[in-house]
């Protein structure tokens, strides 16, 4: 058996099969995403750029780095109206807050839905936040892209392919979440879903995959993902460390280490009161210690080329290693 | 901080939290899932029924193995109507076969859809074999329940709670297959999503998980989930030794061993031409090796006391140590 | 880039090269391993004999199943000689037990040394039963070689590149653990590490994988290597259920699925009291309960065409879809 | 069963099961390493210093980066002189470079033994360079000892506990690298061993495990170790992104992750033309680029307060987010 990789176009299989009567099978190989690949875009990245009343947001490789902060869910109007201010008043730009959850029992709290989804719009209106809230149902994507600036795919419906293609047309960006143990293959395969579909804008979100070590962390971050997606396609990226972790004191590490590698953005967990939270407490950051957070964040951003105000950094050529000199 | 572990409602937390100020914490730990527990059911197993033509089959403990088999997916009259013929002569009691698909990339073969539910309707009526097949989209729930005997989760929708959710009150069994690397305490919650919404039929079927080794074998057939689950639920167990191994020629021994460690059903993928399959022909075993297999699964089966024709085999007490034996 | 897989020793990678300039570099693909290959012996499965006061016993497809049973470490005198002569009176052929024990903690319990290979000499005497006992390091392999009838390798040193090269010309045959997170290739290079050494008597024992999921069992046991292993090398291969699922309560019906699979030897852990064992309690059965399993094994063996006493059974062809079938 | 978890020291488990004829058992659970523990050294971290001819390098968490570079294998006078000198010029202060080389397969290259420890002492000589080099076998360890300024114990030899106790009063620092599957609770065992041994300086290096996902990178880097370490023990950290992603062009960005992340030190493999490397080319810079990618190393080391040349940056208090904020 022969396999034939990477530009072989011009490579005649029958040919080759004819040197010798022991050649059984001559194959091409090739990358199985095609609208996600970097090549899709002749090396080019993608921008996606999301409207917020504050104004345009840009995820890509050679723009700011963005921050998406919130609880994990929508616990009532005060709760979220007091995290979106501070998500605001600390210079993030979007508000996340799970309406719908996904949870392992059937007891635990399911999200309060719909009424949620009304307090995140009152959220928005009174910050200019942008929303990202997940959907796990197509019954409620209307709803969801009603209010969402950007609609949450999560872990568990990574390959939740029904769901996937009615992403098409839903004229808003996707962030979607890369599977509890899903390979980087299945991951853009499952972008490309979206993408065949007919919706352009796809943001890649890290969020921890399942090893054989969860004693000290929930999951574990897999931060090599940045140079080898930047390698593989033109999406942006996005790294959850609150998830990755599951835990609020290793959250500022990974967040750093994130922008160190190169990250487009990060969503980052908090919650006035992690102890008292309807879920994921343990991995939601206090306010005053997200505030903490974006100082560090903000700093380390402009430093590695990826700060807001600009003129960028210039003692260092923009982004240099962890995206251009990494790769090629 | 303490943890009171097993059968401790008859201690006072607040008692032994006294004894000492040293103590900051007592809580009891359970097991998150109730419906699906053995102590449910009082340590009895439960028995699925199903009503197909050929008449009632029982998955369960205490019943004789029952055999699923067919193609990946229905391609077609004259495939899904040959390939039944032979399942129903080699003594299996129910067909399985894909209309809809959960396929990596959006460009492989999705499934017939509809038209393969019909094909599948017409094979179970030229051969009163039960029909087993998946369901992946609840706006196609309606029309899979109408044709199937038994709806499938997939391993891949096993934590799309949206869908389990859905699976109350469709009036038929549900097997469940466990995601690809979920934990035995995550599948028996999804299992407890189906009980809660008032179905009381689940079938647990394990499928092989994702380890480190993925180069001879597809997935990590997991068969002490077998002893595991006898000790913890009382839902039947089956197993899928084609999905696990993804090679038709390991899946003999695999069969055998899962009927030796006690299983109550095997899910066997038959092709007429594997090599042309539309899906999964490398797991699919041909027709006549199929045939092959069920003697001998008929064989073995029987020689574990879980044989077809009554009365059961004699020499051995029945299922001694796959479950009475293995679990006290 | 073209990879030349399987018998390609007539190809000329120059001529193939020479198509087109396209065509960067043309490689050739073997298996790793060599002597271990199934191809090296052109298929015909080997043989480990073994010489023990009892006679001779074989390790092999074509033979009886072979057990091999005592406790994780050998603790005193009385327990030893106890739990030996149960495992003779059982039928099983070799008596395990430590001397040397890998322990993850420096404070934990490692064994006795040479005063319980002195125990296992003397326990070798009274009952007749080989030794199979580990040796952790090369300066105690003379004295484990003294009195072992088969050396064991531990599965945290299937990778001791420098013990494996030691092993070469001890007269003794080899028992290799699979490391808990080596792929079978890696298993079947340590192999190939003895057998080119010099010691063609290497047998292949598998005792379970680190997976996501130690909730339940300890590790997983990856019962699918037999039929994979069966295809790919001629040794003799082993399954150890007591440490791959860490829990007695499991090893029978693993034990029987092994045998079904097409297993050649069982390695299980037995302890007269296991409640007070100083390792692996959790894991080894009682004396009675043993005595109990042997029964069952004896007979599912027999059935599976791998009975001790001949004639073997004739109900079934012997070993077929274990072995022939499944691979074929 | 009871579990008394933390500072249990006070409480009397007799007392508490007492109170109840349901209480079967009651257990102290406790960290099981001790001198490795943060506890043992009252929180605060431990210093490593090495002496090498180019003076004292101090590896600790309030102490500038340390890196230590060269390729996987000493393969001949020239070139690892050439690469030493490289390594130097760069800033580096430790040569790593292999004369003992665990390899999978008995056929490959195996090192050059004791005459590549020979060239490793002549290229501290010419360089001043501190040497790190791996013993794999207890006959070695005399010879690394002399040339050596830290011995290191390779990933496949973490719990080779003979030669752990073996290290106990060589008078050199060990750096143990973090076994491919090993738990961080397992790995710091492993340090105990040392430890417990007699022997007080322990760095942990982290190397990438092994997960799910093998296509684009060879293990997996666990960043999350640094925040996770930090809050269980006092030893000082290195990260070798070179071995866990297995491929040059993804070093860079991990080598800033990790720092950005708060490693103590950095591994990186090297050589003079990777392309005919006899070991692990794929992954090792060319020298060019080593050095491209120190200048990097040194300006966000300096950034986030681990600069070499004192005083430390002032712009962000010294290792704050990374250390303190992160674990307190």
């Amino acid at each position: 058996m022969i396999g034939l990789v990477g530009d072989t176009e011009s490579l005649n299989p029958e040919l080759i099969q004819q040197i010798s009567p022991a050649i059984e099978q001559v194959l091409r190989v090739k990358k199985p995403f095609k609208r996600a690949s970097l090549e899709f875009r002749y090396g080019e990245p993608s921008e996606v750029v999301v409207s917020t009343p504050n104004g345009l947001v840009t995820f890509g490789q050679n723009h700011p780095l963005v921050t998406v902060a919130g609880p994990c869910s929508v616990e009532n109007e005060d709760m979220i109206l007091e995290t979106a201010q501070i998500v605001k008043a600390s210079g993030a730009q979007f508000l996340r807050g799970g309406a719908y959850k996904p949870r392992s029992s059937p007891y635990a709290f399911q999200g309060h839905g719909e009424s949620a989804l009304g307090l995140l719009a009152l959220a928005r209106e009174a910050t200019g936040l942008g929303i990202i809230t997940e959907v796990m149902d197509a019954a409620d994507l209307a709803a969801v892209v009603a209010v969402a600036d950007v609609v949450q795919i999560g872990a568990r419906n990574m390959q939740n392919f029904s769901l996937l293609k009615k992403l098409g047309n839903i004229g808003k960006p996707v962030l979607l979440k890369r599977g509890l143990s899903a390979t980087i293959e299945e991951w853009l395969m499952s972008a490309e879903y979206i993408l065949a579909a007919g919706n352009p804008d796809v943001i890649l979100c890290e969020r921890g995959v399942r090893t054989f070590d969860a004693k000290y962390t929930r999951n574990t971050l897999d931060l090599s993902v940045i140079p080898v997606l930047r390698s593989l396609t033109h999406l942006p990226i996005m790294i959850d460390p609150s998830h990755a972790t599951g835990k609020s004191e290793l959250v500022p590490s990974m967040a750093a280490a994130a922008i160190a590698a190169g990250t487009d953005s990060l969503m980052i967990e908090v919650h006035p009161t992690p102890a008292k939270a309807l879920s994921d407490g343990p991995q939601s950051l206090t306010l005053p210690d997200f505030q903490h957070l974006m100082l560090e964040v903000d700093t380390i951003a402009k430093f590695f080329g990826r700060g807001k105000p600009c003129p960028y950094a210039t003692a260092l050529p923009k982004v240099s290693y962890a995206t251009n000199f990494a790769i090629v």
